[in-house]
């Protein structure tokens, strides 16, 4: 997407320079930050500096190919799977981080001499993030006919449209999953506006998808998390659409902490809740959400509220010195309080058999 | 309550002077200020120095006190109805303001002249004052009762309650409402948890309920608002007390933004989801809650957040600078989903029928 006028994606090779958008400054900063090795890219993951399932999975791709410069000629493989252990160690809840190192070490496996590794590597890094953004682009064309549908309904009023977190290209390689259809919505001229949930701790909401909406010229207004139901019950919102960091065979939803919330609001008043997520974020192995391990970060998250002050980054501290605090990062969202989920597949319920038969039986 | 060892209300007359613990500075410093005229009155309302249902009105009625001492000796009545309409006019949700405004014109209209008048606002602000308090006290045995079953249940393992906002003395003239029976219950060695969830924007449950049960030495935990559900599904949440800002007839109740969420959260996981005011909350002129105007604040509590900074009190910048956002102070909670009201009259069901028994048949 653009930023001030000109195109960028959130992850690019320049020569053997990997760049990526520090997102730990905005949007008070639009910092470009190089990864220079593999210790780099473990930190820019683990410090959230890049951040969201698609662009964990394309960092992955190329933080192995960095990694394969580094191997040794003699026990690649082996070294590769220990470099793949460390990135998996990063953060847990996020299916793609998996999913890039397996497809990466399949790849790398392959090559018949450390040189044969490295390309292959570097081959399947771009793949990686093409397929990313392409995936991501289809999302949003699918998803447009959700929204071109309320417009008509509405006589072309705006479309009200609530999102948590951050599910747009910062997210991802671009586009973005849950705000890729309201791109393609703005683009052809449908009116939408956006209800953008601060999502606290970390506030994706109000940093980086108001930012990203604010940059694309999309009217949007941010609302604490708490007010989500009262937009509902208002009858404010026609739509809710969310990104999604690992989706179990059944259907159910791991996303950011208080997904849920929204998607028990969106169901007492019958507000359609879809959840948009590339076939990547697929969890087949685990049917049931329950059984996802929900990443938890420091308490410092909770206690402290970070953002520009008068000299520049700044924390402060929300709550007595002493207290104890908990700070989940995900939550699981029954796949029975979801209207449908929104692929690059196409749009479908959720649920096992209309998930299989999307992805595999086209 | 207990303020280091000291035992303090949240208001109280020293000779003429009106005292108040103000409540901004909280959790990180403990100031006691005088407010001197009705002008200082009005604008510690509007400013949040206080807040809560409970003090809101004692807040008014020594207020209206103090206008009377100010009151010409001609045209004192209409005099008293204006400064009763300016106090009417700081929050517009809170019930307590409009019932204690009433309280007091009709007890200083009593009297013949204005030396009777100043005393009877003077005899009717304490007596609204002490009425607080013991309506508080006795909501803290009423549900003392639902801690204690819990506890036997789970066979003296720590009854985890979630509450919201903050619901505590800080809120009344003392005690409080929803955090009432957790005192009753600690001070008779009942082991308790509470889940103090922050309470964005203003962040009174991380700053003012986590601060009074640090005080009391209630163990706690805060969590963001966003986290409420999940803890549900994991069965960490045994009972969720919250406190009311309004009632009415119908059962629905208004209370700070985010308590809906919460309902709907309990409901999902056959959480007991209950209520605790003082019969004073009810507003019987109302029926549904969709009828009462819901205050809307400014947007930077919203954009921005407010702690302890390096250099003491400090505002930080959670989003775009030129961002819109919508500020919210409460929801309604439909009374389907409520459990129960604790009220100083006891136990009852969320309906006209069973409150009108509980509060006028006993």
């Amino acid at each position: 997407m653009d930023v001030k006028g000109v195109p960028y994606r959130t992850i690019w090779l320049e020569g053997s320079e990997l760049k990526i958008i520090d997102q730990r400054k905005l949007p008070h900063e639009f910092v470009v930050k190089n990864l220079e090795n593999i210790e780099q890219v473990v930190t820019a993951i683990k410090d959230m500096q890049v951040r969201g399932a698609g662009l964990i999975g394309a960092t992955v791709g190329y933080g192995m190919y960095l990694g394969a410069l580094d191997a040794p000629a003699e026990g690649s493989d082996e070294y590769m799977k220990m470099i793949g252990e460390r990135l998996k160690s990063t953060r847990p809840t996020a299916v793609n981080l998996e999913w890039a190192v397996n497809k990466q070490l399949a790849e790398i496996s392959k090559g018949k001499n450390l040189q044969e590794k490295i390309r292959n590597a570097f081959n399947m890094a771009v793949k990686i993030a093409n397929e990313d953004e392409g995936a991501c682009r289809q999302i949003g064309l699918n998803g447009l006919d959700l929204v071109d549908e309320i417009s008509k309904e509405k006589e072309g009023k705006p479309v009200n449209i609530m999102t948590h977190c951050n599910a747009g290209w910062l997210a991802f390689v671009n586009y973005g999953s849950a705000l890729s259809p309201i791109y393609a919505a703005h683009d052809l001229g449908i009116p939408v506006h956006v209800w953008v949930s601060e999502t606290r701790p970390r506030n994706q909401g109000s940093k980086l998808t108001a930012w990203e909406l604010e940059n694309q010229g999309v009217p949007y207004t941010i609302i604490a998390d708490n007010a989500a139901g009262h937009l509902m019950r208002q009858g404010k919102v026609d739509l809710c659409v969310v990104g999604a960091d690992r989706v179990t065979s059944a259907g159910d939803v791991v996303n950011k902490i208080g997904t849920y919330l929204k998607a028990l609001a969106a169901n007492d008043n019958g507000v359609p809740f879809y959840v948009a997520f590339p076939s990547s974020t697929l969890d087949w192995k685990t049917k049931n959400g329950k059984d996802i391990i929900i990443e938890e970060r420091g308490s410092d998250e909770i206690k402290y509220a970070e953002g520009r002050g008068k000299n520049g980054t700044e924390k402060v501290l929300l709550a007595p010195e002493k207290s104890k605090a908990v700070n989940f990062g995900f939550d699981v969202t029954p796949a029975r309080y979801i209207t449908g989920f929104i692929t690059e597949r196409g749009i479908c319920k959720p649920n096992e058999e209309d998930i299989r038969d999307l992805l595999y039986k086209k």
